[in-house]
């Protein structure tokens, strides 16, 4: 295992405001790791509104299953996750686990259990006791302070290099509201799997139909926008929490999602979700580059992005990446196996500003050398324009190294 | 590049008996490479009958789009394939080099170019010039022989570490006939991509469509059920020639894909299939396991192969094998993202002979040291029982080293 920090992690990390009727408290429940916080608990106000969206893995973790369970009753009092056990896989066992730590969180936030919210990240398949924790966390929720932020991007971190951690103060119809978010994101660890973990909250009215439909909305072009090596958590979490607090203030309560007022906070959150989405490829494992991937001229923005993501997921494009090598064959090739229509002889292909390929060819002006110099870079901007319709989409994923391989396969040997 | 041969290589190397019809001549024609073959003519008697099966890239080499042109017509003299250089996205210089090595080879072998069959290999993007070898092919079809099989698997390699041949003979209504086949596979080499190529002969009289049936049948649990790194070629071909010779020593021609008489040679031509889909595996860059991977109990054959592919195609699972870590863990989680139908609570999961999960859970009497042990071989088969219904499928790939990394990603660095 790697404990270098990446090389693409941020140079610093923001301010993280508190948010009213936000609070924070971690501890070292010692589930797996020692010295370091693993246990995260987050309270919130009578009231705050909730949304998720969660993994489309047909084999979800017994906590994604209570999430889901739990959103549709709309309010949130407490948020429980803890790293070092995903608690998935665990059958029944889980499903018991998931049960005990819900009752245990409800007496501690005083509230009902369907206000409870859970995530776990780690090792999967491995029994996950909650005697290791539950008892915390009535002095957790009793200790919860409003200006921990930091600390809870910590306690949720398992291979992760780098804490994430995004903010945005936006106006809502004259009142500033604030927004934070924290994530955990694609670190592996034996014999775990990658787990995106994001918990954002914001001060701002907003109800919870409504901020589901901003959470839906805003995933598509940052978190499901993302890839580092294709493959998809059972645990992937990514949950929005309003406590409503800035109505004080004079924000307006929102509960209609057309709403004009909401267009500033929109693009924040949007801002903010691709912010987060950003630092967790940037933490993938064994990553040296970040590689923006963006498809024009496509038949619909759904075959863009399925094209985009043929790309991004592409050993073969990735490990040309690793080399610093303008590989446009390789991007001809996974263009031409997303199943998505292309018309070989109309295809261009651009690295940052150089276009290498057009017309089905090598474009006679490219040079080699401005090429080999661009691809030097630490972010690599690709450009593959179809030149069949209007549809285009961006997505991001970093590169293919050996060191991807070391941390996910060298630990046994 | 790596050099060595790759340890999953054949002991010997096989007979290979000469198949009545069928002349093989092979040249060094500087292409690209130096002091080795690089050019394959292949000639075939008349009326010999010819089935192809092609990438399903929606971006297709110029050769490939001929050769689907001309399967139409049902009738091969004459094939050409060249390593070195894939004329690949290649654009009108691609188009007119496949007609003038077209006109050249039938010229050469006095017949129709609709009869000419055509495959490249090597580099993309990159034009091929003709004039390279079009001059030779009069004097290759001249003096081609019979007994040069072992020639024509070393020829037409790329970053092959070994030539891949098989051969059977087999039973036809009383009558001896014989199948030979070659194959390339999974190399890559700076800027190229992976290519397969698969050329198949019999002496059998077997017409063209019931070739095709039989051809697109047996390679659906063959070629189409291996996988190196999901990547799909511009440029597989797999063809099927029949010179019918063997109609002179008594053998029936065929016309009926359902002919009983046709059973043995369907199950050997699917073995001979089988012989080389694997050797194309055991060739995958950096491979050092060979892996097997079988889904029963899915909802249907169909969605049994694609979880199988999944789990096949996961860098987390191929890099897990790599490292001789049973990691039963990724393999659920590449069931759950396959999309197809699973139940969590009923998934059962086998390495080679140990149960290591069984309903949802780990099994209690798994042995972490039997377990190890058996990730040491060379040859891994793992099985996943879904619970759910009779679908099966079984689909192999290799283990996923630094080695593949560095084949693909450190030639410019």
């Amino acid at each position: 295992m790697s404990a270098a920090v990446s090389p693409l992690a941020p140079k610093s990390m923001p301010d993280m405001p508190a948010i009213e009727g936000v609070a924070i408290a971690t501890a070292e429940a010692g589930i797996k790791y020692k010295n370091r916080t693993d246990l995260l608990v987050m309270t919130f106000a009578a009231d705050t509104q909730v949304a998720g969206v969660f993994t489309r893995s047909k084999c979800p973790s017994a906590p994604v299953d209570l999430c889901r369970q739990n959103l549709s009753q709309g309010t949130a009092r407490v948020l429980v996750v803890n790293s070092g056990n995903a608690n998935a896989f665990t059958g029944r066992k889980g499903r018991e686990t998931t049960a005990t730590t819900a009752r245990a969180a409800a007496n501690a936030a005083s509230c009902g259990e369907d206000q409870v919210f859970l995530a776990s990240t780690g090792v999967i398949g491995e029994p996950l006791d909650p005697a290791r924790f539950t008892h915390l966390l009535a002095d957790l929720a009793q200790s919860a302070q409003a200006d921990r932020w930091l600390d809870a991007g910590r306690a949720i971190m398992t291979t992760d290099t780098y804490p994430k951690y995004a903010t945005a103060t936006v106006d809502l119809a004259g009142a500033a509201v604030t927004i934070n978010g924290i994530a955990k994101g694609a670190g592996m660890i034996a014999p775990d799997m990658a787990t995106m973990l994001s918990f954002v909250a914001t001060d701002a009215p907003i109800a919870a139909p409504v901020l589901q439909a901003l959470l839906s909305a805003g995933v598509e072009d940052t978190f499901n926008a993302i890839t580092v090596d294709s493959d998809t958590s059972t645990s992937d979490t990514l949950m929005l929490f309003a406590t409503g607090a800035a109505a004080k203030r004079g924000a307006p309560r929102i509960t209609d999602a057309a709403d004009p007022r909401l267009d500033a906070f929109k693009r924040a959150l949007g801002d903010l979700l691709k912010n987060l989405a950003l630092q967790v490829v940037r933490d993938g494992e064994g990553a040296r580059k970040q590689v923006q991937i963006t498809v024009q001229g496509a038949e619909s923005d759904a075959a863009a992005k399925r094209i985009a993501l043929s790309i991004a997921n592409s050993p073969l494009v990735k490990t040309a990446v690793a080399g610093e090598d303008a590989n446009w064959g390789r991007i001809v090739m996974a263009v031409g196996k997303s199943g998505e229509a292309a018309d070989r002889d109309k295809l261009a292909i651009s690295f940052g500003p150089i276009r290498v390929a057009r017309d089905g060819e090598r474009d006679p002006h490219y040079s080699e050398q401005a090429t080999s110099d661009y691809m030097k870079n630490e972010e690599i901007e690709i450009t593959v324009d179809l030149g069949l319709g209007a549809g285009t989409a961006t997505v991001w994923t970093c590169d293919l190294t050996k060191e991807y391989v070391a941390i996910n396969g060298d630990y046994r040997s």
